[in-house]
């Protein structure tokens, strides 16, 4: 069925990193990418997690984004298994200053390539981003909307720039701040 | 003219960096994708990185690879100007671990994506095999292309594997040190 | 307009840079340096980023200072389109213990100088009180405003060390805490 | 067979690391220990590391130990596949410090255990020396064995002393860098 | 009395650590491990480890477990009394990310393994996870259970996929927030 | 005036770091130790610094104990002003997870030794207990002291771990968090 | 006599430092900036020190660069006796990957700002062309020379290139490493 | 016999540490301070290292220099054991940039204090140097020694300073490295 066709698979390895990734979802949907995401662990749920991958495929994916913590396994897990770019964002964890999740992603050995973004929220935004640009390659429908957002992030940039020439830095903060 | 279409633009930020990108040129090589090697540095040669961007987005470049090394500016530097996906690989220096790299590559902050692979060689590699996914997701001669070539990674694997059951390990290490 | 010139271009990556930023404000304004401050992204406003470096140039600016964190790459950027000094805040972020923001502002490859401070707030006095002596060189009042601060930041350490002499290190935390 | 039947199944990523685990396998040799080393990649061959560790199994195997580098997700592979110990060697690479491999072993999350020792050579000796100890639990043989070896390894240091306070240091440290 | 025998012997060398250590006895009992834990200091009370680490063999103890923070001296001074394999958990501390526990106790010299599981809580369940997979080498009974909890934690991966297929990733991140 | 002499001569480089060093305080209190406490910054109030150095040794100290942070300039400073033994404490401050008060006082080139202690308050208490270690080769009734005060630790530590034989883990930690 | 007049003072801790700073040399004898160098250690030659700065002062010195490794007071050390721009240069030892000497340097305490520039070689060529860039400020000829510096490093950057583009990676990187 | 009797004893953790504890030998020899220097492994040796340290109080020790790497329990094990100052050594690994032995000695919990100095020959001359003011508190002849130690180092890098005035950095440089 046409309706369960879909651009992007996310699959996270646990639970906790869903409000990490839900920026991720939230970039997608904002340019109406269509999406699905799975919790799948590749330590806990090898057969679940290679499932979610033949399902993602089979339902059109043309982009992985795996978002996971610690020794974060999950991006290079479904690297071994598909010849589709896999997206991998390192999720903050309570040690190591995220130092673990962010090599385990992406010091991959040559033969499984892993695009790491950035840890945490702004990585999870790019790792949307990234993947609607990889996909936008053939779709200048898609390219025209990247251009407009980067163009809209821009001016966002410069308003608030206006803003602070109109108020001054102290009057900003303040507004800022509440 | 058609001779000129490339499909990659690798640029690097000093002629220091081509060793370890000749990975990413080998890589491409062997899968015949068309690609164009700049040295243009995001500190030094500003116009001329851009010109270099826009000429490669002319010649139908799809994907953007760049290495830097220390401050590595120069991924984000190409992700500011284009929609394209970049892909930047960290290149080793002389302090710090690579950790300086590293890290500008990969924190990129929202909005503008980069793609980061394993510093090195490694990531050199890497960074061409995720082009080539890139691309080969609407071109299934090149998705065919990957699978045999990650088959034959694999094959290569299990063939030393074979070998090191016959030979045993003292043997092997001794031939492979030759 | 004389009204318009300014000594120091203040320019910061993202608003939420500001508080820190505001540390240089208060330490220019106490020395009576006009400064102009604006937000402008490396990876997301280049155009607006040279404008408003180009701006600050022709408002007679000397030196230029920026704060950004993650893979801060704005002062490196605003070194690349100018021989003024170019001092840079790292600013802290979520994870990797600030190390993203201090390497990517210190490591700067040869040809494009930054002069890095300390990471937060510390370094963000200090990159004003750096710009001042820059411009004291050739201003003997100035030069004497910075003597006098310096005598009376010792001063004041001094006389902390008094009070701790009187009251005892029990009674001055509970002071100090207050 | 009995002929077959193994008590250590040794897994290393990649051919390159067999040097270093070649310790292991000269300390299990040492203790009489039979065991079975393959080479299969966490990333290049899934289905061949599955067939291997299915095979230990079958062999009777009662402790894995598994070396790697980089984004080493050996060992929290076959942790991921079997309820027998999993000992996880870090391999040195060329960048990061090593951390890189040490992270992804040892920073596992709850439900995939694996028993991370020292980045190396030591490490490699340790995984041999634990997992012998695991088998030794209910062979009081092999503790005998293990605790003479680690009585023989005590008095070689002391012996060291011993030579040492007759040649003094100067002399000691000639003879043992001949 | 065989009602003091016990399989596991956990020590820790602070009771400050008994807040993580906490989640390895959870484990042990979800198993209905034995097991006996004591507060002795590697660095404090020498004497004391030492009976403890007595007293526990002669228990029958057949693994320890021992979590420090800090210079964590204590599994390296176990594995120098036993034979028996030790495993070692790093408590997080106030400062080094808790680089320090985790290199003390990882970083051990050739002749004296410990198996070092990641910091915190994951760690300290993967502690007693590890110990009960070595007891089991022998124990198909107990073989059963880990298979048993291995699949029930992959259960629950799963079933929080299919909740999350349900309700939506906004509607899960909230009520998992509850 | 004997009444000024004093043993122990402490100095930090800024009121913020008293809170830290109030613990080597309540230390040397408890032993009865004289000291003299003092706020100077290598950085900001050299001559006073001078000053103070000079003053401790007139007035009969014979170890100094110097907290810092940041760069933590000040035991080194000492170091150079007097062939008297300086321990010096590192400071936690907001970035770098400390690494940087740590290295700047450990990493002491030739000729000017410093003692590094652990950072923060353990390394504030073992600051002033090392410094009596030191008086103390001369003064058998401290080297009793110590030894009492090392046995009275190692007792608490035994006391604690038999009220958790008794009460259990559960009850020993809600006692303890209370 | 104005012929001892210098525009720049350069201190080094050690005559080892020198290999290093004499990129600052050659970079400023490039631009005939007269400078004076000085072995002065902030450890062990607290008075020469002194008067190395002293005597730089009276020579008209506008900017002090100074050169250090391991625990790297130096910088600090001058910036706490002059309100001249201190700009520091972390040299590379041979332990903790050098961030012992950049944290040192980078993370002065607000109120003796220092001006750190990278690791090792590129940092002591970049610390002479800031330590111009300062100077220039005032200095309209000099400014210019920059400008020519500037487009000459770029020049040879498009050189490289266009070289680059004729005779191909391979034999480009061959002819580099002649 | 009074020709035992030893200021200072010296421990090592394995004779591969002799070669940089050397120069804490000669650093001692210098001073015609008496010392005995044992290799004894807190890992693999409890026992010897009780006697080497027991005997070393027997022999009027006054100061424990003990060196070690990787998980460098030595230091620490020795200050379970003594009321007498111990100074640590850490010793260079072949992974992990020393953080290991640094973090190892450096992080000691309250109640066994450990002086720490830098990593490697800096460290070891530095525990030697001391030491030396250890017990030159009481030796006023010592003292003096101290003192002229110390200005005949300064004296040295005067000289130095003073000969690069003549030659010129380049052949001062060239005349360092024959």
């Amino acid at each position: 069925m046409t309706k369960n066709l879909i651009d992007i698979a996310i699959i996270v390895g646990s639970d906790s990193d869903l409000e990490i990734i839900n920026e991720t979802v939230k970039t997608l949907t904002e340019f109406e990418i269509t999406y699905k995401i799975n919790i799948a662990s590749a330590h806990r749920t090898t057969h679940h997690l290679k499932e979610c991958i033949e399902s993602a495929q089979k339902s059109g994916a043309k982009v992985f984004i795996a978002g996971a913590g610690m020794s974060a396994a999950l991006p290079g897990a479904i690297a071994a298994e598909t010849v589709l770019p896999v997206i991998g964002v390192p999720i903050m964890g309570t040690s190591l200053s995220s130092l673990d999740s962010l090599f385990s992603i992406v010091q991959m050995p040559r033969g499984a390539p892993v695009a790491c973004v950035a840890v945490g929220k702004s990585g999870a935004v790019n790792a949307a981003l990234l993947a609607i640009e990889i996909i936008a390659i053939t779709n200048t429908h898609l390219r025209d909307k990247l251009i407009k957002y980067k163009k809209s992030a821009a001016d966002k940039v410069i308003e608030k720039d206006s803003n602070l020439q109109k108020v001054g830095i102290e009057t900003f903060i303040k507004e800022r701040n509440k």
